[in-house]
C-alpha cells in the first residue's frame, strides 16, 4: 500500500491520515507529553490495522525529543529513563527471567552500528551465573549478548543464527536493537521506537520466517529502533511533493495545471524517482556528518536504559556504573 | 550566476552548457581516454571566462573513472600512476624544491576526512634534511605535511595557519588536499580535480583573503579534490528536473501543461527546495554505506601519487613502500 | 610444565629445548624456506607429544616474515599466497564443500580485533547459494562467516554460539581466525600459525569443552593465527634471564654468587614476577603504538589467503577485487 | 641523573628520594586529600632543584584518581571540577584574554591521540569573535585550538608550527595538552599532571629552542599531561628490582651474594635492558587492552575542565552542553 520506506509505525499511520483523512481502522492511537518528550503509543488492535499497517499486531512506543542527539549527560540519563520507564511495562513480571539483547546491523558501517555498538555497552552477567552455578540474584538478571553481524556479511540468515542461541542459552526474552530507517530527516536521531511484536533483520517488510519474533524464536520479542537515515528517494519524494504544493497553491483551483498536477499520482511520482537515483546505487543515504558522536551517545542511552529496566540492583543513581 | 553547489570546474561548465546551449567564452576544453580513466582539462583563459565560471584562470584537470573506488590494489596502483602523471606537469622543473602538503579538512568526520588520512599517509622527509643539515637529495625531495582542521574546530582561518607554518618553513609549494561537494551523485567517488589555482578550504566561492593561492601565501598551490558527498538540495533538485523532463515528454509540446512547466525557472525551484530541506540543518549531506573504506582505498592513491611526483626515487614499483 | 604464555606450538618446543637441550618425544619438526619466508611444521604425533607440549596432536604451521607487517602491497600479495599454499592442504580436495569462518576476538578493541577484521573481508557466498538454490558453482565455494564477539561481552561461551550455527547451516569446515599472545615481541606481527586441531578462544590450555575443534562442533576445524601482544610477564621474564646470563657470564663460574643465580628457578622466577604485575591488572599488555594499521594490513592478507583457497575462480590476480 | 624515562614530576622527586633517602634541595612538596582524588604540588624553587629535576622551575601540580579511567558520568564531572579548579588558578586573572589550546600528539595512534581528542572536544569560539568584531563578551573569552600533529608526520618542529600560529593570532595563554610516560603502571590513566613551566613535544628533556614554554612562544604556556603507556625497559627494570629485592631479603645480610647484588647499579642494570629489548624497535610499549575507550573519557574530562576554567559563562551544570 505504502512503498515509501520507513520503519516507524508512527509514520505509517501518518501517511495514511494525510491520504485518507481519517484514523486506521483497527489502530487505536494516545500521545502524551512527559519531561523533555513526547511519546506516543500506536496499537494495532485486530487483523484489519496490522494489514493496513503492514505491521504485526501489537503496541509500537514512539519517544521522541530532540533532545536525543545532545551530548549533555544529564539529558542522556533523562532520556535513558524514559526509555527505561517504558521497558520496565514490557519486560516480565517475573523474579528471575534470563534475557539475550540482540544487536542487529554492522558494526563497521557507523549508520549501522547501533545496535553493535548497544551490545558492547550493555551489563552482561549470564557467564557469572554459569560460573558460579547460580540462578537468582538479588540485585541481577541473566543477560546475554551478540551482534549477529548481517547477511552481507554472515551469508546467513541473522534469524537462523539467533535460533540457534536461543536454543542453547533458553532465555526468556529477545531485545532486539537496530537502526531504523525513517520518512522524514527531522525524526533522525530524535525518535525511538519500541515495540511488543519483534522485527526484522534489515528493515522493510517481508517473509515472516526472517523476522525475529516470538513465532520464529518460541519467545517474545522486545525491538528497540532509532531512525539514522532517509533513504535518498524518500526525501527527494517528500520534497517534491511540497514543491509541488507550492505549484498548486499559486496556480487556481480548477485550472487544468493544477488539475494535471494533482493527477500525478504518489505511486507514479514514487516509480520516477526509483528510477532517476536507480544509477547511484542502493547504498545512497542521507545523513548527517557527526553521526559517529552521535551514534555513540544514542547507544549509551539505549544500553543504560536495558541496565535500568533489567537488573533490580540498578538505577539512574548508579547506571553510568555498569556501561563498558 | 550558479547557486547550484559544485567545486567541480567540469559540472559548472557543464551546467553552462546545458542552459546556454553554448560553450563558456574564454574556457578551453580538452578531453581524451587514458588507460581506465577519462582525463578532461577545463582551462580558464581569460577573466570573462573566470567570471562565469566563478573560478579564478588556470587549468583544472578532472580524472574519471569508476575504479577509483573500487579496492583492487592493482587498479588502485594505476589510479596512482596516472594522478602522479598529471601531477608531475604542474611541479617545479628543478633539480630540489620545498613541498608543504596540506590536508585539508576535518579527521573525525569521515566524508571529510580525506585531506587528513592524505597527509598521515605521504613520505614526509623535512626532518631528515633538517637533522643532516642536507639541502639536497639524489633520490628524495624535502616534504612537509599538516592537517590543519577546520575552522568549527580551531576557531583560526586555515589560511592564517598555513601563512604562518609557510614563512617558517619557506617551502616552494603548497599542494592542498580536500573532500569536495559534487552535483552528481555519479561522480562521488569517481573523479579527482587537480587545479593550479588554489583552493578555499570549506570550498565554494567566496572571500579572497581567505584561499591558499599564490596571491595569499606567496607560493604556487596545486589543489587536489576528490568529491565524497552531494548537498542533499542538489541531489533532490537534480531528481525534479529528471522528473518535470519526464512530464513534459508525455504533454504535447505546446500545451499549456508543458509551458506552465517550463516556465518555472531553475532559480525558483532551487529555492523552493532549499527552503523545504531547511528545518533539517546544514549538516545534511548524501553519501554511501562504505564510506570508510573507500576514503581509506582514495587517500592511499592520492598520497602515492604525491610521492612518486614528488621523490627522484620512488616510482610506482616500489610505491607502497613508502606509505605509512 | 610451561607456564609462560605462548599460543605458538614453535615457541612450546623452542623452550622445551632449551631447557632439556632435546627435541621433545613424539615430536617432529621441519624447516624450509621459501620465498621471503621461513615455515615450520610442527608434527605433534602421539599422546606423549601432544602431553609435554600441552596441545592436541596435529600439524602446527608457522610462517615467519619480517614482512608480514609492512604495508607494501606487493608483499601484501606474496604473504596471501604463501598463506594461501599452506591452507590448500589442509581444506577438502571436493568439488563442493562448505566453510564457515569464525573471526574469534573484539572488534572493539585493536590487538583483538584481528578476527572480526579478516570476517568483513572475507568473501562470503552462502547466501547468493541460498538465494538461487544453488548447491554448486565452477568458480565459487559456499562461504558463510560469523565473528561472535568474546564471553566478556557475550555472557556464552564463544563454542556454544558457534555450535548453534554449525547445527543451523551444516559446513564440513570451520576456520577459525584469532589474535594470539607470543612469548617474543619479535613474533608480534611477523608469524602465522595454522593448525588442523582447533582453537580455545581466549588462547591457553584448559577445559576441552570450550574448544572449537572437531570433537565439539564434529567438523574438522582449522585455525588461523597471528600474535598480536607478547603479556608483560612474559616480556618481563625474558629479558630478567638476559640479564642474569650476562651476569653469569661476569662472574666465575664456580663461583658462589654463580650457582646462587643458577638456583634460582624459572618457576620461582615467573611466579615473583606475576606478583610483581598484578596490582597493575589482568588488561596490561606490550605492543607497539601502529597496531591500528598493522591489525588492518594483516587481516587483508588472511582474508585474501582463504578467499584464494577456498574459491576455485579466485586467484592471485584477482584477489584484491574480492576484498570488501 | 635519573636515565629512567618519566614525565611526571612526581616521579622524578619519588626516584631521587628512594636513591638519596632526602628531598631534592630547592624542591618543596606538598600533598592532600580532595574529594575523590590526591593532590601533590611539587615546587622547584631555585636553579639546583632545577637541575636535579631536569625541569625548569615553577609548579608541578598532580591529581591522583583511581577514578580517572571510569566510565560513570558523575565521577567524569567530579574529576572534571577538580581539575578546573587547579587551572583557574594559573589563567590570567583579567576579564578577557585569548587562550590557543594546542593538542600534542598522533591522532592516528590511539596512546597518543589524547591531545587531538581534548581539541575535538574543546569549546572554540575564536571565529565568533572575529565574525562578529567583538573583543570582549560577559558569558565566553577567546578560545582557539590546534593539534598540530607530530614531527614524524609533518617534518616540522612543534614549536615552529605553534609560534606561527601565535603571532598570526596574538593569545595571552598557551594551553598544551599531552600523553605522557609515566615510570609505574598504576599512574597510567589515574593521574593528570599540570604545570606552568611548558612541555616539550614527545616527552623527555633536551634541546630547549623545541619546547612549548615562555621563553620560545613569547606567552605563558600551561601544560596538562596524563600518563597513558609504560615504556616497556621501564617496566621491566622496575620489575627486576622488586625481583632482586626479594632475592636480597631472603639471603642474609653481609652475605656476598647479597653484596653482588647490591653492587649492580641502577644505571648498569638499565643498559642491560635496553640492550635486551632494543630489537624490537622503539614503538614497544605497555599499556591496556581498553585503552580507546579510557582515552575517550579523559578527554573529555580535560575538555570539560578548560571550558569551566576559561569561560565564566560555564559551569559543572551545563559543561556537557559545550562539548562536541
Amino acid at each position: 500500500m505504502f512503498e515509501i520506506r520507513t520503519d516507524l509505525a508512527l509514520e505509517t499511520r501518518e501517511m495514511y491520515k494525510e491520504n485518507k483523512q481519517q484514523e486506521i481502522p483497527g489502530v487505536e492511537v494516545e500521545k502524551y507529553e512527559k519531561d523533555i518528550a513526547t511519546i506516543t503509543y500506536v496499537k494495532v488492535l485486530d487483523e484489519q490495522g496490522s494489514q493496513i499497517m503492514g505491521k504485526p499486531k501489537g503496541v509500537y512506543i514512539t519517544i521522541e525529543s530532540k533532545s536525543l542527539k545532545q551530548a549533555d549527560s544529564d539529558i542522556k540519563d533523562k532520556m535513558s529513563k524514559l526509555l527505561a520507564e517504558e521497558l520496565v511495562q514490557l519486560v516480565p513480571k517475573k523474579k528471575k527471567f534470563k534475557t539475550l539483547v540482540v544487536g542487529l546491523g554492522n558494526w563497521d558501517i557507523t549508520p549501522d552500528a547501533l545496535g553493535p555498538q548497544v551490545i558492547s555497552k550493555v551489563f552482561v552477567t549470564r557467564h557469572y551465573f554459569e560460573a558460579y552455578g547460580k540462578i537468582e540474584d538479588p540485585t541481577m538478571r541473566q543477560v546475554s549478548a551478540i551482534a549477529p553481524g548481517v547477511m552481507g556479511t554472515t551469508g546467513i540468515e541473522t534469524v537462523d543464527i539467533i535460533k540457534g542461541i536461543v536454543e542453547k542459552t533458553q532465555p526468556d526474552l529477545v531485545i532486539a536493537v537496530d537502526a531504523l530507517a525513517s520518512r522524514r530527516m527531522q525524526r533522525v536521531y530524535t525518535t525511538i521506537q519500541i515495540s511488543d511484536t519483534g522485527i526484522r533483520p534489515g528493515g522493510g517488510v517481508g517473509n515472516k520466517r526472517k523476522e525475529l519474533s516470538k513465532e520464529t524464536l518460541g519467545v517474545p520479542v522486545l525491538a528497540i529502533g532509532v531512525p539514522t537515515v532517509v533513504d535518498a528517494a524518500t526525501l527527494t519524494n517528500d520534497t517534491i511533493k511540497l514543491v509541488i504544493e507550492h505549484l498548486c497553491e499559486q496556480s487556481e483551483k480548477g485550472s487544468q495545471f493544477y488539475n494535471l498536477l494533482k493527477e500525478i499520482s504518489d505511486e507514479d511520482k514514487y516509480a520516477l524517482i526509483r528510477d532517476a537515483l536507480e544509477p547511484y546505487g542502493a547504498n545512497m543515504i542521507v545523513t548527517t556528518k557527526d553521526i559517529d558522536t552521535i551514534i555513540r551517545n544514542i547507544s549509551q542511552i539505549i544500553a543504560n536504559a536495558i541496565n535500568i529496566a533489567i537488573h533490580p540492583g540498578i538505577d539512574l543513581k548508579d547506571v553510568n556504573r555498569y556501561l563498558r
